[in-house]
């Protein structure tokens, strides 16, 4: 059995990925492979739990710190339970939101030390990482504008201001920067179709897909 | 201002930690002393929500290595908000529980590499060590008896069973004698008066006090 592919999607707020997700899993789906779709923080029962812990309350219940801890707790368990599992069993996954997310918020966005970031990612990813990262890219005031009328109850993260925000963007074009075999970066500004356009190119290019 | 002295208590199940802490903590303050009494996991509001998560359901609820980031998240937000500031106030800190609960639960008895628990213990105690750790040691299926009548609602790692909590008292064993500096072994099969003078004996003779 051949391992699956592990598909990511990353950016900032209000970039559209959720919407971008659905799109590309159906369209695999329609390949007639067996893809599982899923997010973080969460995609598991127990990893859901942490994530109300961490998306919900005050900016500042958490310290960055803190909060890399109880992303990589619910990665760990997401990890085990769902994304190793399906990809064994030969199953695409395609996740919105993965370890650069950890990277980007409590890295460049909150100041966590790389040290610690990256001894999580030894320990705690091991063989777990990416095949293909498509990095959303949108100027900070658009994205946070397009958040706030999205107005979900999670707003942790949106509340941080947008000097944030703006280094959160920073981190994720430095990890695109920094890893272009893995990263395909992804104007998030175009119409949905458009996106889905290059979404689709750099899927079926990167991990070589008959259209 | 001097900074104050951090004591930590350990050990399995149903030794009598949490009498002994009250104990001391109160012929502390008789002294006349600022105390701090806390607890892991927990002592925090957001720990004590982390702990609701790791102490409740069923015994396979989380992977040990998901609990060993779970103990460090609450054990982060304690000591930034509780511990540290406490310590650099003057007042003392007697806490039930510590990080060799993680050295012991989620790595002796657990299995957790102990390569992970020490790049956690770098990164995330930094300078905030015990300077006197009581290792309250009783037979295994002594303890167990205890806790089980203890009842309490918490009673997740109690249900591990016999072979995980002997694994538990070895690791808390090898705790105390790789750090006898730190470590004073306290036998806590006696009555609670007896258990008390022994610790402190422990506490008086190690960190200087006057009876």
């Amino acid at each position: 059995m051949t391992r699956g592919q592990f598909i990511t999607f990353e950016g900032g707020e209000g970039a559209g990925k959720s919407t971008q997700v659905k799109r590309l899993v159906a369209r695999l789906q329609g390949q007639g492979r067996e893809v599982v779709a899923t997010r973080e923080p969460g995609g598991s029962p127990g990893a859901e739990s942490i994530r109300d812990l961490v998306l919900n309350g005050a900016a500042d219940r958490w310290s960055p710190v803190t909060e890399t801890l109880l992303m990589y707790a619910s990665r760990r368990d997401h990890i085990e339970r769902v994304i190793r599992p399906a990809l064994e069993r030969g199953a695409w996954v395609v996740c919105d939101r993965f370890a650069d997310s950890t990277r980007a918020y409590q890295g460049a966005g909150g100041g966590t030390a790389p040290e610690l970031i990256s001894a999580l990612e030894t320990h705690i990813l091991e063989g777990t990482r990416p095949d293909l990262t498509l990095v959303f890219d949108l100027p900070t005031e658009v994205g946070l504008e397009r958040a706030h009328a999205r107005a979900s109850g999670e707003m942790r993260f949106e509340s941080k201001g947008l000097a944030f925000h703006q280094r959160l963007r920073d981190g994720f074009l430095a990890i695109a920067r920094a890893e272009p075999d893995r990263c395909a970066l992804i104007d998030a500004s175009p119409t949905m179709d458009d996106v889905e356009a290059a979404v689709w190119s750099a899927v079926s290019q990167r991990l070589s897909i008959d259209a």
